[in-house]
């Protein structure tokens, strides 16, 4: 069966990320993806600039038990600030926390701006997926700014597919970047 | 692991078909994708207009001792004339073979045509698979018209999908069109 958006992301991650492996999720909203991941790795580092969206995630990760995941209430473009070891997947789902305040939007410089410094740290065969929703406040100009910038990836470097529903306008679509082995 | 066209179609068609499927290879080519929907099948319809396709398709049958393959010197958008059962899924490798003539080469119209008769036979879940090369000729066109066509399908109906390497130009992508249960 055709998969959504988000089981295609989640089924990628699942077949690379292992118990011994760092991840990031660039925009933890309310906690789901951060939930996955810390399930799959050893540790999870999780960013948002909305303390709304880190509380959300705190109490997700208390029902669930899961202590092997770092909040940091910053941009992602901070990473670096944080992340010290090298990181096998990054995930930046680029809707921003429902109901909330569109100022905390995500925005297509300070994304790319965390896409390369996950690219540095990124292991070979590791992965970068972006949930890219052009319905909402902005997204138009952040999608193309996004698609502009991994267009021109080095192909000898980097696998980067798009995966789109193509029936159903303003549908959210991924983006894949993979660092080649 | 990220998939290459030919293999992220593969894997689709092999989660859905069963040995009570009868499915169509629009494009039998050198007959590789007619090998792979033959050995998971119960029969498959296999088109060229090309008399050497068929040549090529029917020896690589023999070698691989399959038999249920029905094999077509007629252009897809014929099917009808053919193919009497319901079709659980139908592959179009839209190049066309390497070394030949290009007056054999797929052309918008007539592969719309055999997608709408493919739409009419489809089965609830099934899928019709379709690989672009926007690098050969008259390819540009091709995948235009395929595109306009598909952007219009129900989004009630079928679930359309466009799975495409972004930073690498002219390279072959996937459309993959499944008809809703």
């Amino acid at each position: 069966m055709i998969k959504k958006v988000i089981p295609f992301v989640h089924n990628k991650l699942k077949e690379i990320i292992t118990t011994d492996d760092y991840v990031v999720d660039g925009t933890c909203g309310n906690g789901y993806d951060t939930l996955f991941l810390a399930r799959l790795a050893r540790k999870v580092y999780a960013f948002d600039i909305n303390e709304q969206a880190i509380e959300n995630t705190q109490e997700r990760m208390n029902r669930n038990r899961i202590y092997n995941v770092e909040l940091i209430n910053d941009s992602h473009s901070n990473l670096d600030n944080y992340v010290e070891e090298d990181i096998k997947a990054a995930v930046f789902n680029l809707g921003f926390l429902p109901g909330s305040d569109e100022r905390y939007v995500t925005k297509g410089e300070s994304t790319i701006k965390a896409i390369k410094i996950v690219q540095e740290k990124l292991v070979q065969g590791g992965l970068i997926c972006l949930v890219v929703y052009t319905g909402k406040f902005g997204g138009e100009e952040e999608s193309s700014e996004l698609l502009d910038y991994v267009a021109t990836l080095d192909y000898d470097k980097y696998n980067v597919i798009k995966y789109c529903y193509y029936n159903k306008e303003k549908a959210p679509y991924v983006i894949i970047i993979e660092k080649q082995i």
